[in-house]
């Protein structure tokens, strides 16, 4: 009988447990087959030159497990009750990946194969103006963990589920008051339900109001999340253009059976420009009498430098026609995921059980810590701080640009937000461009990925929120090298 | 001219912002309407009595926005841009729910909305046996309280988005560690995505795998979370009985197009059956065979009092057949919405994209957290504490109900986890148990709402890990005065 068990007395697994492994993976690959008979622990335990009682602890660990059976007198065997047929069938075939090569993805994982999901891999680059991250070194972190250790104790409220789904319902209160105060936002608490992020509140929107085929407006260019989120659960793009005062809305027909239309009214993302108050009601209009609903993703209207911001969509709203987002991404850090929809009331009751399917609730002790830094003023606080901060560097950015680019470039956009765009009068392709600018350190994104059809290219997204002055002139500087040298 | 303006000099709100708060409010309603003339600032200062500055900046802020005009010379005029068209078509009806009363969900959304969603209220009773909470009062949450303050400082890697969507790579290497120590799973890091929790892994499960009307086979009875995210995405449910093995696996053929079948092989959701290592290997054959995907759910598999637990699933599949679904949820606290995902190397692109739509990342503070505690071996030093806690319970839960009702009762499962189920010998119906048992202040759930088909009755799911022993001896003294006294 081949029985060759081999055991290593240095290594951290336990005598025992290395005979059970080998054991146990010599009858699933084959090796021992059902009926055969083991040694018996006293010759084992010879032969391996170890105690009887280690021996015997892996017998009854196989035999509890149903590997191995004993027959009183005649010794142990392996059990019969493992039909050959399985054995056979199932032989061991380290990292093949020939069974099952082809998993039949759904429709929605088909999607996300689409080579248009890719993107590019983020370099380390010495200054980084490509957009997306606030400036988190300003963060006010000690007061955050100060707020995180206060409630983290052993009460149930913070450990244990949420009744329902809609998530912390002071939290929701303290939220529904800040947007009252600063955005014109009209709602309740019982309009809010907490979401992992801005991204989380597309998804949800999307699943619980698209099917596969039905019709999005989106704004183009336009922010890529939503349009991958759109595209992933099967709807048809209707892209709709940006100009100075934001989305063309007189291209909207209420013949076009759009059922949903996603919008950055406050600072139009990528083109930063505002969507002005006339279209705003005329948007309004047109989703009251064409059956749609607006998605009105206010990621960064906490940022506006030069008048008070105009009021919310869904603050002028005077249906059910708008679903706010809001994420604390910007405000605070990135990786906080928290964020909100506030919706009409008639759609609350079946967000709250897509969000309970979707993950249940939001953690819960960032959502008490936010709680407290909303209600003890600490949010506006560095809100306005912030406020300051990106207007000075937007101011530095701008004036370096002109500076050094003069009438090469063209400032897009309004005074506000976290990044801006530009055109640059150049014969370079853009790709030229985001590559020379990254052989001297400098990451600029180019704005045509978010362009669903053809831009004209030439444009440019400019986030500013985590760099200094220093580096912005720099930057700018480096920039204007591969643009002017050309 | 009708121009009533109110203010209240003892508001919060600054005068100017009331003014102009009042002046938009008369424009959208109507009420003044474009081309209107308005008071000059000094008139309207006089007959408010505030200062002309103060309507001044109210005057400019609207101005600003667009709701107002100047005409050089002759005042201030309501703006002509505000179409007349719009103002009529969208008169305030505050409340009004008539516009989009009907909004139309997609097939996701009306499936929210079904009936058998509906979860009852949870009553707060004195002594709760509903299953779902572990004893998280004994959880060292100084401790973790500790680990929290020791990452929340100013560092990208707890603030900033991830580089990708599967979760921070050092935890995802500990819990590859952890799960090839304890439950014989054997992956790379690379395969595994943390998740917010396990409801959200079968949520991205279903929508990467399942188109409607697909076919997903499911324990019967087993667990509602999945079920109803299996319905909500349209799949047929094809419902498979459990004895004290497990699952029947015999009763799958390979010819019923089954794209995904569900189980808790280490504790059946609620019976308690473990699945036998023969029927393991039978339903890794079986799924090679049908070309179907395994979901491998385990919840609760730290928690077994007898032997070794039998190895995971997914330690024993050859091929590329099972997805495996780990939670924090039981082991820590609820409130930690972190779980993973064991995935086959050729499902890792495609979930990572899913989970990136879907909120982008977990938390990345908690997540930083979770990689020490478990490094530091206070993961499983905490499931040891728990594991003897549990075990003291389930034995004083299952002592008190042989001790108080006798042959009455039947005790289904084996002798692991957070739960047990029991049949009881009554000719009362679940219903007048539930409420009686409510109404001496002992919460227990029947477990008919886990059966797809119809279920014999009688049967009740007892959760013991969050009572300590007087309250598990006291709940069933007043659960056997419910049977014994009918």
């Amino acid at each position: 009988m081949d029985f060759v068990i081999t055991i290593d007395s240095q290594a951290d697994t336990p005598l025992h447990r290395q005979i059970y492994e080998e054991i146990r993976l010599k009858i699933l690959l084959g090796r021992l087959t059902p009926g055969q008979k083991l040694p018996s622990t006293r010759s084992l335990a010879q032969s391996l030159n170890i105690s009887r009682a280690t021996v015997t602890q892996s017998y009854e660990q196989l035999l509890s497990e149903g590997y191995l059976e004993t027959t009183v007198g005649s010794g142990t065997f392996v059990c019969h009750q493992l039909p050959d047929d399985l054995l056979n069938a199932a032989p061991i075939k380290p990292n093949s990946s020939a069974a099952n090569s082809a998993i039949k993805l759904s429709a929605y994982g088909e999607s996300l194969n689409d080579k248009a999901f890719l993107r590019l891999p983020e370099l380390e680059l010495e200054i980084n103006f490509t957009y997306g991250r606030p400036a988190f070194d300003r963060f006010p972190i000690d007061l955050w963990r100060k707020l995180l250790s206060r409630h983290c104790h052993l009460d149930s409220a913070v450990l244990d589920y949420t009744n329902d789904s809609m998530g912390y319902q002071p939290l929701r209160q303290a939220i529904a008051c800040y947007l009252s105060r600063s955005r014109a936002v009209k709602c309740t608490p019982e309009q809010i339900i907490i979401i992992g992020g801005s991204q989380q509140g597309l998804d949800l929107i999307t699943r619980v109001l698209i099917d596969r085929g039905d019709s999005i407006a989106v704004e183009e260019p336009g922010y890529l999340g939503a349009r991958r989120a759109f595209l992933a659960q099967g709807a048809c793009l209707f892209p709709v253009s940006v100009d100075q005062s934001g989305l063309e809305v007189s291209k909207l027909t209420t013949t076009s059976n759009i059922k949903l239309i996603y919008v950055t009214p406050s600072h139009q993302f990528p083109t930063g420009a505002v969507l002005s108050l006339s279209r705003r009601l005329r948007l309004l209009t047109w989703a009251q009498q064409s059956g749609a609903m607006i998605i009105e993703d206010d990621y960064d209207s906490e940022y506006r430098y030069s008048d008070r911001p105009i009021p919310a969509l869904q603050g002028l709203d005077q249906g059910n026609s708008v679903i706010y987002i809001g994420t604390f991404s910007k405000v605070l850090f990135p990786a906080l995921r928290l964020g909100y929809l506030v919706l009409p009331h008639n759609l609350v009751h079946v967000f709250t059980r897509a969000k309970w399917l979707a993950d249940r609730q939001c953690s819960l002790l960032e959502q008490h810590a936010l709680t407290d830094f909303i209600n003890e003023g600490h949010l506006e606080r560095h809100i306005r701080q912030m406020r300051s901060l990106y207007n000075q560097r937007r101011q530095v950015l701008v004036q370096s640009l002109i500076s050094q680019l003069g009438d090469r470039v063209q400032i897009l956009g309004e005074n506000a937000g976290m990044h801006l765009m530009i055109k640059i009068n150049t014969h370079l392709s853009d790709e030229v461009i985001v590559q020379s600018a990254a052989q001297l350190g400098v990451g600029i994104g180019a704005a045509h990925p978010y362009y669903l059809k053809n831009s004209s290219g030439s444009e440019f997204v400019l986030g500013y929120a985590e760099l200094n002055e220093q580096q912005i002139q720099e930057g700018v500087r480096r920039l204007a090298q591969v643009i002017l040298d050309a």
